[in-house]
């Protein structure tokens, strides 16, 4: 058993302590190692120490105070620039300037990411990902110089923790796993799957506070809406475009 | 140091050995403790032991013999399906129709078969991945009745293994880690990024067999050529169209 898996909490409160070279050597030989698409390794890792530059980076992840606060954050990339400059320079014409490949290179930088994280926590570090690198991605384009070829997909923060928050709550497996083939949910399994989350003091008073009915409604209408979904998809689509994934 | 990580080989060949009920429950409860975006939880994952849907996903996979031959294949989908039947049901109206809902799903997806991939490692398990499943999502979404709002983003082999390959080589560290913000590379980074590769023997006989001149030139005109990459650009588009996230 992996313990770090099943201890692992978002760590959004870091100490005031550099993370150590070798330490951090260790997080990115572990990136290194993850299972990639025939081994062309597309992807890349931008490690955000300085104040500056984790500064500029905050407004892309709207100024959630652990960028500016962790001593590190990692920037997980797509990316196919090195790989097409290395097809250039060896007279081979690089043909990932597309969807598939731009979808393949993000899957191997996850994976990277993932094992980073773990390695991270395995080393007494805490960590908490950034979804927010895929609603601003032109930003971060722009503030950590990335070239054509390049696109942020995930970013990490990092550092030793300095709160011991709770384990979070998840669905029963029947909620995520199908066994043979999928099977869909009737009215009750989605009763049934949702019951303990939404008898939840926590979940209860997240639904009281917003003014709403139910808990649903809190993410649909509130933490992820639909208008806000459409307008990032969008920019997603205009930089994919820009950095060449959609030629 | 998370010792999967660092002996992680792709394993292609298993013994003919069942996976244990309370092996694969604990390789899913690592998958169900991924971070994932606020908790929602939008992935799933199916479990295929069974001979005949197994071989009903081998083309998907390129007819890969490990598909057939391995005990199990888990494919990890991008999941709105389950969530948005949960918003209907209790008066929310979901809006996740759209192409930042889908990457949000397939990054929590691939976190998630990362946890699995490792935790079944660390239970002395095998895994290969199978990057085929965004190649061919539209046989997996009819072979494993996917309905609307799921699309398979990565699919894993897994069994005991039967084989204990080398690790395989990677770029070093420089080649995908940039400090403070993206450097790029000039014609004699990349020379030395790639001499270590191009030196290796099995390299050079892959190259010869392939009656190529350059590493390079096996990648971008044999393995994924720009044409392929294209068609399998548009299947994945039609997909994300057909499955509801391009709404």
């Amino acid at each position: 058993m992996i313990k770090e898996i099943f201890e692992h909490r978002s760590i959004r409160k870091y100490e005031n302590k550099e993370i150590p070279v070798e330490v951090m050597n260790s997080i990115l030989e572990a990136a290194a190692r993850a299972s990639n698409t025939g081994n062309m390794q597309v992807y890349s890792i931008v490690v955000t120490t300085d104040e500056e530059t984790k500064e500029a980076l905050a407004p892309a992840h709207f100024n959630q105070p652990m960028v500016k606060q962790a001593p590190a954050v990692l920037t997980f990339c797509a990316d196919f620039n090195r790989f097409n400059k290395w097809c250039r320079q060896r007279k081979a014409e690089p043909g990932y300037d597309n969807f598939l490949s731009f979808l393949t290179a993000a899957i191997d930088a996850i994976i990277a990411a993932q094992n980073a994280c773990l390695e991270a926590e395995a080393q007494g570090l805490g960590i908490c990902y950034l979804g927010t690198a895929i609603y601003n991605p032109d930003k971060i384009i722009e503030t950590l110089n990335l070239p054509k070829g390049v696109v942020p997909v995930t970013a990490v923060t990092m550092g030793y923790p300095s709160e011991t928050p709770e384990l979070t709550d998840r669905l029963p497996l029947s909620a995520i796993v199908h066994y043979g083939k999928y099977h869909d949910f009737d009215e009750a399994a989605i009763d049934e799957i949702y019951a303990d989350k939404e008898a939840r003091e926590d979940n209860k008073q997240f639904v009281e506070e917003n003014n709403k009915e139910t808990l649903a409604q809190v993410f649909a209408d509130v933490r992820y809406p639909k208008a806000n979904n459409e307008h990032f998809s969008k920019v997603l689509f205009d930089v994919l475009k820009k950095q060449g994934f959609l030629d």
